[in-house]
């Protein structure tokens, strides 16, 4: 399933899920504030959000919950606390990582919850646990999909298998995930069109979620929607892991759809994000574009960038030496 | 003339045009150390550069020359200090903006000038005054290109016209300009078949010039190349006024043709950038988001964010009362 076509015009089939507080929790260790979740929430509404991520449904056996703010965890408590029953048009997603989720505990029956969906991130070898927890979400009543990670670093008859195999899944969507930034437009372009043609006949759809290494990350999200992709993510002010997501602005100043409303958003970035800026770093910086580039894990980066370094020759060279 | 193509693979027809001096010179009013011009001028040598653009050649009678740095007005024996004859296969360009320039007295025969090429920079109005400076450049000796400014402000049978004349005139390369930072890759992609069309036959080629308010510089770019367009401006670091422009690092990161080379700018960028990015300001902020997207000229984000103002919805608010 999927609607091509020019972005120029209305195109209502586009969905738009905020992914803040789950990537750019990779970066302040979810510690967010009541106060920012809550106007986040109300902006989310306000801006014509689909979804919003709250975070992760990490395993506290695996997590010591006094090391990260809440919503590494996503009790539905703490949802609750801040949407009620959230009788809105926004819906709420959280992630559960293969292999770091209690999912059969933690994750309860769709009706008892203030969740909707469940996102299911896994790498490409864990497709059988990923479909084990698809079906277990699936089976307890939510919508779920499947973000399969850094697929710039797997052959595309490995990408093929594991479409083939998520097509028999109930899976509601299927995630183009471009964890290292490394993706150019062409390179979106030709995986859309290969989770399209994978998904024709089936009413799966197709998301994409993006890095910004290359400052790419809209221009990606674009690009995959006008091929057909139906759901981007985005972050406030692009927030999240190294050099960020495609961010919300971004992508509300340039869709058509008269249900966007760019306004909130940038009221929330004043109130909220200029702070947050101040506090603590992600964003498009020369060591996050040489990863990209290299299509390599942008720990490195992080860390290069916490210790204030600016020797990118070094950075340069010794990312290299790990090719 | 053009050749569309796949850009993952080798296109060797690629050029590409460093515009830092004269983009980021309107950042720092042109105040280049001569130290950073000769650096520069070495690592676009290294790092197979096409065009260095070493300023404008501004009117002395029009701007005052102890207002600026020397680099608006590319005196040739400026240009010769740092060039000297410039045996390489790096070529010179200066840009010469119509109604700004006195291009009879002060653009020299080319058998007498280390320059090799002039970019006449116009409004669309002002096509009849661009095409006499053209003539004048061409029959002085040199390589001459049109850039025409703001075309997002301009209809497209007006722009269909400009094309239509510039065609019989001696003119080399036609540059798309994204002045507002207001294209997406669509309306690169519509614009460029429209250059490209028009040139067919002819022995011109296309240009892309584009302003990364959007976070698009850079993909936009890559659409034009894909297009057909045969070469792109860029400067290292974006450096540009306001948003800035397509990065090198970004562009030299991408090409296949193993000309290009993007370590020298790495090592530029360690050694001059970092102290740069201290003295002066440019590059993506949500002002010129907003200005890209509302296709407004960057001036009024700039005076705002010199002013270290974060009260965004104040500036939206404003921006939109002038549409």
């Amino acid at each position: 399933m999927g609607n091509k076509g020019d972005l120029m015009t209305f195109r209502p089939d586009i969905m738009v899920l905020d992914a803040t507080m789950r990537d750019g929790g990779l970066v302040n260790s979810f510690n967010f504030s009541d106060d920012f979740v809550r106007d986040l929430y109300i902006t989310n509404i306000k801006a014509g959000i689909d979804y919003m991520e709250f975070g992760y449904k990490a395993s506290k056996e695996m997590f010591d919950v006094n090391e990260y703010g809440k919503w590494k965890f996503c009790d539905d408590e703490d949802i609750r606390a801040i949407v009620g029953e959230n009788h809105t048009d926004l819906k709420i997603a959280v992630m559960a990582d293969v292999g770091r989720c209690d999912y059969k505990k933690d994750i309860l029956p769709k009706a008892e919850s203030p969740i909707d969906m469940i996102r299911v991130a896994c790498y490409i070898h864990q497709i059988p646990t990923a479909l084990e927890m698809i079906q277990d979400a699936h089976d307890k009543g939510y919508e779920t999909t499947c973000n399969i990670m850094a697929v710039s670093t797997v052959s595309e008859s490995q990408i093929s298998q594991a479409l083939d195999i998520l097509m028999q899944s109930p899976v509601d969507g299927i995630y183009i995930v471009d964890s290292y930034g490394s993706f150019v437009p062409e390179t979106t372009r030709n995986l859309a069109d290969m989770y399209l043609e994978k998904a024709e006949g089936s009413n799966k759809y197709i998301g994409i979620h993006a890095h910004n290494n290359q400052q790419l990350a809209f221009a990606n999200s674009i690009e995959a929607l006008s091929r057909g992709a139906s759901i981007a993510d985005v972050t406030v002010n692009g927030m999240g892991r190294g050099a960020g997501n495609c961010m919300m602005e971004q992508m509300l100043g340039f869709l058509r759809n008269p249900k966007f409303n760019i306004y909130p958003v940038i009221q929330f970035i004043e109130k909220h994000m200029v702070k947050m800026r101040e506090e603590c770093v992600w964003g498009y910086d020369i060591p996050y574009l040489l990863s990209g580039i290299l299509n390599q894990h942008p720990k490195d980066a992080i860390r290069f960038l916490k210790e204030h370094r600016t020797d990118y020759t070094s950075f340069y060279k010794e990312q290299f030496e790990k090719l």
